[in-house]
């Protein structure tokens, strides 16, 4: 099978066991121009020699993961939410990347109220959102599955993503589309399309869901392939919209994290091009 | 604290640690008069003999867990989930309950379409509900969790369950309400009144949300208060639709399990007066 990879981004967290250099040279010796970057192991690298080293190695930085966290009721948690995601911000034009993915936060500890929840994701939107668009980076709001609604997440689907997105220009605020989030949603395809029509689609992010889940959840994300979703079917929805840019494959699984990285970025491209092309 | 037992329900898997004759007994002794009974536990006991207990201590039968598992392709698959649903139909007869909780199936393996294994429930549905009609048996669909979606139930949305269920009479098809399952969506308020509207809430059941989920995720349901659902405000929507049925509380969770019923069940009746009367 032939590989077309001009799509592909290899977001980092999915080859984990890789150093951000080790990313670099694995994707370029494979072929793969685009990555996805997260601001941990950037700013432990140093985020302005991570810059230089993607730059040299010719890597576009198709998005950072993440900001987020704006849900906080407690003032100082909020001002501290704030200062942060002004510093992903700062990181993000570092890098070069046009795209900040959030994670909005999920329930402060004794607090029920979701609604309220998501008001106080948009009041912070409205002071973050022109700031990043001075330098440049547009905020990318990331619908988590319902299963991260209390503690990572109260926007749970699409809709509820662009409710809050469309509150600000799409050039300031748009969405996350990631099939392991969204895919047992039937309205998906609907808000697919209102998220196109209006240029909110900022990210595209694939990974597969399996089962059984592990214990606490979030590693549980499977190759493409291996598990339920149709991910061709959500691939060709994101581009009936007019997208064109690179596709993220965002995959955090502690079985792939043991296996060699130039191995499962390899595994990876055959499946990208089976399982989604 | 005064304890408002009218409407409580106590589904047995809620004290899995207790037999049936326990559970009638315990029941009994702390004022309770409803229970939810779920089908291996009965089958076990003897369904007859089920009813007649469940009768002489005064008790009445909420629901039978659970019928469905509807999705199957396979024709010799799909007519043994028929008959097996048959039978679950003329069990929750003979119990005395009116409603049977459907659990409508997954994903069969190495399929990836969502809609198609949402129609062939509706296909099942034509078959079944004439037959539960004739033995005074409503069926109730009941929408899980997202995260089941795959393995469980493809049904993960109120409105989803009510695009099936409308297809038939609501003497015939109804949904289940479980906060569990639904309490993250911000279309549940909206979808509990379209429900209450034609008379389709067939089960109001109660579980809060707790994290982490444990390892495959099934028995991460939280007591009564422990989590993120504003169950209170759950009660005032499904009453504000006319229903003042009984409400169940079903919890799945080992540590509960591990503890003595009787003070499990106490625990429970409190909880349920403090947080959702």
């Amino acid at each position: 099978m032939t590989t077309d990879l001009a799509r592909l981004s290899i977001n980092q967290e999915t080859v984990k066991q890789w150093s951000l250099e080790e990313l670099a040279t694995g994707c370029t010796a494979s072929g793969i121009s685009h990555v996805g970057l997260w601001r941990a192991p950037v700013q432990e690298y140093g985020v302005e020699r991570a810059a230089k080293l993607m730059r040299e190695s010719g890597l576009s930085v198709t998005s950072l993961c993440r900001g987020g966290f704006l849900t906080a009721t407690d003032p100082k948690l909020r001002t501290a939410a704030l200062d942060d995601n002004r510093k992903a911000i700062d990181e993000a034009a570092t890098l070069g990347t046009d795209t900040l993915v959030l994670v909005s936060g999920g329930l402060p500890s004794g607090e029920r109220d979701l609604t309220a929840a998501r008001e106080r994701i948009a009041d912070a939107l409205a002071v973050l959102a022109p700031y990043a668009a001075e330098r440049g980076v547009r905020l990318a709001i990331e619908p988590l599955h319902p299963m991260f609604a209390s503690d990572r997440c109260v926007v749970s689907t699409l809709g509820q993503a662009l409710d809050l997105a469309e509150r600000f220009p799409a050039s300031q605020v748009g969405v996350v589309v990631d099939t392991y989030h969204i895919w047992w949603d039937d309205q998906a395809p609907a808000q697919i399309a209102r998220a196109g029509a209006s240029g909110r689609i900022h990210s595209f992010q694939v990974a597969d869901w399996i089962t059984p889940l592990p214990a606490g959840v979030l590693l549980g994300r499977g190759q493409l392939g291996d598990g339920s979703i149709d991910m061709r079917s959500f691939r060709e929805q994101v581009d009936a919209t007019g997208f064109t840019g690179p596709i993220e494959v965002e995959i955090f699984n502690e079985d792939l994290w043991a296996r060699p990285g130039a191995e499962l970025l390899a595994e990876v491209a055959a499946r990208f091009t089976e399982h989604v092309l």
